[in-house]
């Protein structure tokens, strides 16, 4: 029997991406769509790319709806802004798996999150990244999942192997880069097409990203002590794709040999995780529309440091694929039902 | 039974694109994949997007690969340099489907085939455009298929029911803008990124495409009557997609209202063609990936035209997508198993 | 003495493209810097590209302010929204030069304004076109200037000669394609970098583009008869440029040569439009940033057309240099002061 | 009295660049355009945006020609692919000056030069950096000048002063982002536009970059130590311009305001370089065509690095402009003649 999922937040980019996937998903039946200023309208007009929802009218979002009027959804999924997935979620019952594709459940410091949100934390969730130590496990059989951030995604995979097998010193420099997609489809001066085509400019800066306490969690973790992070995000004129230039100190007797171990190792038995040939780089053009992760490491012996780059689509692997992925476990799907590794290029 | 399918040309971008198209489809096996220059190289470092492929060998386009070494392929698709398809065609068997990407056997006019290629014309096989008139009847149980060009399907499909259902004059005036994979992956200075990047311009301009005599058979088919065609191809800073502008005068007492009924009857039952509610316009981004043709009209009264505007992905629809629409009807499947509306966008 | 000039409308796109040139304009001293809802916030947040007015800071949008308070003004340009210049424009003396980059006085007839515009007539001022038929003589020495759309510069220049010279029918059809900067700054959805990235869609369909009816103006008085224009503009995934695609029949008699004549007859002596050599195309990234205008004729002697295509710069000759280069002739200047025909590319 | 220039390799990037720049300079007279595969074409062919040097065409790269057949030259650029510069120069005579915008003079370390370009070393001339400590001192009066690469442009600039004065740990750590132009006019498969659209991707990883040891190089001197460079180039889609985010450790006690006043101190009177308005990040669109270079700094305290990002043209600053720049001080010109500062936006 199909699970049935609604979505909150249809007319954005993660909810149009994940509506994109959740059509190719197999077990997998679309309940109710709801938007905010938005309700109303045909889904034809917001997202004319899924042409199968055409016709499809978004709702208002409310609990009822989200419950499900005639029937039960399963999974709700909130694509909503940052700091309101918390009062949506808590009307929810505890029977419905709530997937929360906004930030408000993936820290555990509430310090961190009234720092860099402002408002009161609202608690934590298991972390929907299962490739990271513990997660499935944390996965398996929850009702509520919280979707990393798609930078969040993109270090982490990057790094988490080095810190875990002890190859690197706890201060981690990255710099990446995103499609303009990350930030959503507010009608924002800077992000116009005449503005950013043909333009690279970062943001954020010096540790002002929201990402930034996000990943910190991630690799301490790993690292089984504190890591710093310097992260710097960077706007490229592209519609998606995340690139993440990675690295920190090798530690002493580390070799080329012994990082591409590791993470061989580390990626072995993962369905979407690919840890390229020797030679070839990631390219985010290689994983557009694709839940696969493109990693390569390097060695750079002169400047003493191990480089990890990765590439993934923010909003399929980083947002919407994630989150699919995470809610196959969850639900105990064979955890890449309805996700393809297959890139659309050029 | 699973359809046996060997891809010639298997390291350009309709191979590519089709390779993608393949690995999608539920009936489908793939078999040998062959290239020239690149025989022997993993197709990893050619075709990075086709991750589950990466491990395959590209092996040379011979009469017996083609065939199929251990088990023979019940499909052969031939995505090679037009010109070249003929004598690879003839080696194989009169069982085998054989599917040519190229131009080869497109055209009925050996006269045109001369004038625009420069060569002796190889013949013309069933034209894999399904939704043109008599064409599906044409395609059924046939073993050759000649897949169209990408201007004449967004063009054909445009144009095609104005005149079937005499509403405007035969002379067409049509400009198409085209991203740069419809120029394929040899690297020409004109190509490259830095020049392509920021800049619109035409080429083959007067009557000098290639396509054009396509068009105008189709056309004229359509019309029962010669068509003349102005067609102006220009390459957009895109890597994909194809968006047509085509009008032509109207015929007395033709109003916005008979265009737009000839154009929902003629699409009615289509499961790829989507003529788009009124106010809405096709989008090239709308039908990224996808098998999608977007469809509009417009009457102009004061200027007395009728406006038709299509949008295709060019290496989907357009090419590798139409291929395996016409193989289904010509193997009996289902004719949208495996091909998708659902375009990838932003 | 230089010519002291004030801008109404510098935080566009339209205004900062004008200072940009006049930075460059040996004969000129910037004035006032005007803006509404940007007023008292510095230029370099505005236009960042501008470095050496980086800490001017704009002005509201007064007449004290644009006659200049400590030291008149010699010229004021208005790049204000549509409908907007007239009332600014009376509150100015008779002496000052007003240049209006809107579409206020652009247009003869009071009914087509009212039709498209849906306001009362303003009026009618010397048209900035420079290159039509006696566009010269009502510049110099003007006190008002209308500065033409950027389409109908790119529209008109292509095919004014034909019409003057009697080689083709009254019935145009043009199909454009214009880099986004041309839908202005102003904050839209469908104007994001993520929508308009690889993505080619119309707009204005069927005779509402608010353009149409000054090309017609254009072209019926150089053909000295009413002359019917089809036009269908598109947006392109660039910044800036506009590639014209124009053609009509051709009338008996008409030759590739005739053709070529006329437009080599037509442009021998102007300093900015430049017919191409044959066998090369206009392209718009050659005209970025320039006031040059590319051209290049075609005769389809299948389709019976005549195909002129033309490139410009929507910003430069499509609107600030177009309006500079009418401002040298209304001060007497030499025309080509302070504009260039050299394009920034690649 | 003009000072006539050659230009030797003038239809590839970095010579059209400076063909553009040189025509804006009010001392140059443009002599002899050479090139070696494309000698007998004209220029409107190869530089179409060139438009007043359409009609030159191009001669080979002899001695005679480069010396002047008719008057002689008292500049000759060389744009000439790396290794290929010194046999030219030493063909020309000791009065002429001549400016490499190749690599084969850049290196001081005959070690550093075999290692990364595999042949004998050719010695070392005076740096065209200007703004680097001594540099104008050893540019005056000098008839040999070896033009930076594009990134350490960016990178030296972004990075001296902290050098200079001792804020940070000899370690920095630099990801920067360029325009597919500084990849050359050769036509490679993984530059066309299908490609690098919609694409980042890194290359060069691990230390492997020709331009890392003159980072290092410049870097060093400024610490007056040696200092490691572990430096990432990244392809980014778009024609022109580099991003390049810096760090390095910050040494104890530097605050930001520490940082903030050494860049500021160290460009005070610098005619190009721009510490921007804090909370103003560099963007590449801003410099477009123009010889600015956009810099801003950040101390990240939780991450204890600071972080310096520069924004550069690598066309104009990056290669031409700062030949040019270089040009002017060895001729005791005024520095800025013929350079902008205004780039071309949106």
């Amino acid at each position: 029997m199909a699970v049935r999922a609604a979505v909150a937040g249809a007319s954005g980019y993660a909810g149009g991406e994940l509506l994109r996937l959740l059509l190719a998903h197999p077990e997998v039946e679309i309940g109710a769509l709801t938007g905010n200023s938005n309700a109303g309208q045909r889904l034809g007009a917001l997202q004319p790319h899924l042409l199968p929802l055409a016709d499809r009218v978004l709702e208002p979002t409310t609990p009822e709806i989200l419950a499900g009027r005639d029937r039960p959804h399963d999974v709700v999924f909130l694509a909503l802004p940052h700091g309101q997935s918390a009062a949506v979620a808590e009307q929810l019952g505890p029977d419905v798996l709530v997937v929360d594709m906004g930030a408000d459940f993936r820290l555990k410091d509430a310090g961190d999150w009234e720092k860099f949100y402002g408002s009161p934390h609202a608690g934590t969730w298991p972390y929907g990244l299962p490739e990271l130590p513990g997660a499935r496990a944390a996965l398996a059989g929850t009702k509520r999942i919280a979707v990393p951030g798609c930078y969040p995604t993109a270090v982490s995979l990057a790094l988490f192997p080095a810190y875990a097998a002890d190859l690197v010193e706890p201060e981690a420099v990255i710099v990446a880069a995103s499609g303009t997609s990350g930030a959503g489809k507010a009608a924002k001066p800077h992000l116009l097409g005449s503005e950013v085509m043909g333009n690279m400019s970062p943001y954020g800066v010096g540790g002002a990203h929201r990402h930034t306490p996000e990943m910190i969690q991630n690799l301490s973790a790993a690292a089984g002590a504190p890591v710093t992070v310097s992260f710097t995000p960077t706007l490229a004129p592209m519609p998606r794709g995340i690139l993440a230039t990675c690295s920190a100190k090798a530690k002493a007797g580390v070799t080329a040999q012994t990082v591409r171990d590791a993470y061989a190792k580390a990626f072995a038995d993962e369905p979407f995780v690919h840890l390229l040939p020797e030679g070839q780089w990631p390219a985010t053009a290689a994983v557009y529309g694709s839940n696969a992760v493109q990693i390569q490491v390097a060695c750079d012996e002169a400047a003493g440091r191990v480089i990890v780059i990765s590439a993934i689509d923010n909003l399929a692997k980083g947002t919407a694929g994630g989150a699919l992925q995470s809610m196959n476990i969850a639900l105990g799907l064979d955890e890449a039902t309805g996700l393809s590794t297959i890139g659309v290029a050029p």
